[in-house]
């Protein structure tokens, strides 16, 4: 009987749901619109009708199921499986979401935050195969990161390491989430880019075709602006420019704090290409010591939007 | 036959040599100034040196010597023992210490980085007992730091990582001796003390008892601005306040990476006291995420000055 893992990656607007093999193919995909500001209660129903369908898929295929995996967004304590604190997700701050999922699933459940679970994707089946020291980035809405040393996941004590997206790059910066001043997430999400376009437009110092959007009251988003940066928009650009400086300057700080050399970017921002990766890397260049600058690579997620969800499926094929 | 480590903390100005029991007592102790700037022959020589009196002294007593270790600054290649970049010591460059050393003495040979040396002291003897997840700064003319993860001291592939004092805070910042701008380093050091000091002098918007150091043409140092602080002048306290706050960022962002609650900060800089952490406590609180900010700790080094030189002699009881 052919095993498969089944995953989940719970996002703030979508929530995926694999059947995939051990080496990394996805057999089976759902995906559904998550009810984040629902109550935990409904938001928990909502995932194990989700993975249901994909194992009752699994099971009339005839695929042994070695486990779940889950790739949670924010902070879920690792030893007692509570969420700490899931930004997105008001009500769900003091929920056993695991022992709760138990209830309904009698595989054995792993686990991860999602930027791990998506780092894992990519170091097993990906960008980072075969490399043992990494840095991931998730860009969306909000930044995630996670950190690979020695083949290992950067985890702390309590499970909740690797809070990328909340390093202070600009300490009077705009307020993050957080409620911190900023962060990295404050300065480099799409939420982020879009603030920083619409600042740039109101100032209407540099006028572009870009500037109409607000005039003509459409709405703007990140891929919009990347589209148009990639058109040759100065503005755009000029936001992506920024964008791309202010990560730089966050991977020339991680690159000298772990003394790693492979980052690897995924979410929606790093599809805008060049316009966000040429500052980006002659920023990090900068910022990153002697010795260590020289090595540095930033790439793409090879497995895009898949990398979280894949890394998630397959936790099961590699717990101890 | 009583079992001690020889340990060697190579310091900028002066070198600190120290014959050490396996419970972290210092039996006996050389010092002398550095030759930084000469060639790397002739700091080799010193350090020799200065290590066969210790040797010499350990024989007559009739010690047994486990292994000689060394507190290194700069970045020396853990695999090769050569030394990469050494700020300090500008013809070291390229200088293959480990095998040099080797010529000389006849027992095993260990070798961290200086900070990790002190690192290890604090967590084997100190401040840090018993504390698998901490970090460490050494805060001088330079700003070292290291970090210990799960009872482990994070080195990364090359053994380059924990340079926590090369994290960029303020982008467009003072210039930073390796090449960047704003480090924590050119920021929060006990030269960029002075050189904060100098600048509000010269803005001539404060004036207290310290702005007369300048008129006198007497030599300002980090101590000497420490005292007044904690004698009330304003000055002096405006300029701790801003270091404090400097490494209160570095510190949150730190909690945020590496989900670590233990700071424990050494060097000069360390001893003005409460001027200088409760600033720095304060701004930590601000930058931390809810949920790991709660738990931050921030001491100074129990073992003062000594941390590294105890870390690096008491290296060879806990090689593998």
């Amino acid at each position: 009987m052919k095993k498969i893992g089944i995953g989940l990656d719970l996002g703030g607007t979508t929530m995926l749901a694999t059947a995939v093999s051990e080496d990394g193919r996805i057999l089976k995909q759902e995906i559904r619109e998550t009810p984040a500001r629902e109550k935990a209660k409904i938001i928990l129903r909502s995932i194990v009708d989700l993975l249901r369908l994909v194992e009752n898929w699994s099971l009339s295929e005839n695929l042994e199921i070695v486990g779940i995996g889950l790739g949670l967004p924010g902070l879920v304590n690792f030893t007692t499986g509570v969420v700490e604190l899931m930004p997105n997700f008001p009500k769900m701050r003091g929920f056993p979401i695991i022992d709760e999922l138990k209830k309904y699933f009698d595989y054995k459940l792993f686990y991860e935050n999602d930027a791990s679970a998506a780092l894992l994707g990519e170091y097993r089946f990906g960008a980072g195969k075969g490399v043992d020291d990494l840095i991931c980035f998730t860009i969306g809405t909000g930044i995630g990161g996670a950190v690979l040393i020695d083949g290992k996941l950067l985890r702390g004590p309590e499970g909740f390491a690797g809070e990328l997206g909340h390093i202070t790059l600009d300490p009077d910066g705009p307020l993050c989430g957080c409620g911190n001043r900023g962060c990295l997430e404050a300065l480099a999400s799409s939420s982020a880019i879009v603030r920083r376009a619409k600042e740039i437009i109101s100032e209407g110092k540099i006028k572009t075709l870009l500037s109409n959007y607000l005039e003509r009251e459409e709405e703007l988003n990140a891929s919009i602006i990347a589209e148009e940066a990639n058109k040759g928009d100065l503005l755009a650009q000029k936001v992506y420019e920024e964008t791309g400086k202010w990560l730089g300057i966050a991977i020339g700080s991680l690159a000298n704090i772990f003394n790693i050399y492979l980052f690897l970017i995924g979410g929606g921002v790093a599809s805008a290409g060049d316009v966000l990766f040429k500052p980006m890397i002659d920023e990090t260049f900068k910022r990153a010591m002697p010795g260590i600058r020289e090595k540095i690579k930033i790439d793409r997620f090879k497995l895009g939007d898949n990398a979280g969800v894949i890394g998630a499926s397959t936790l099961p094929f590699y717990a101890d």
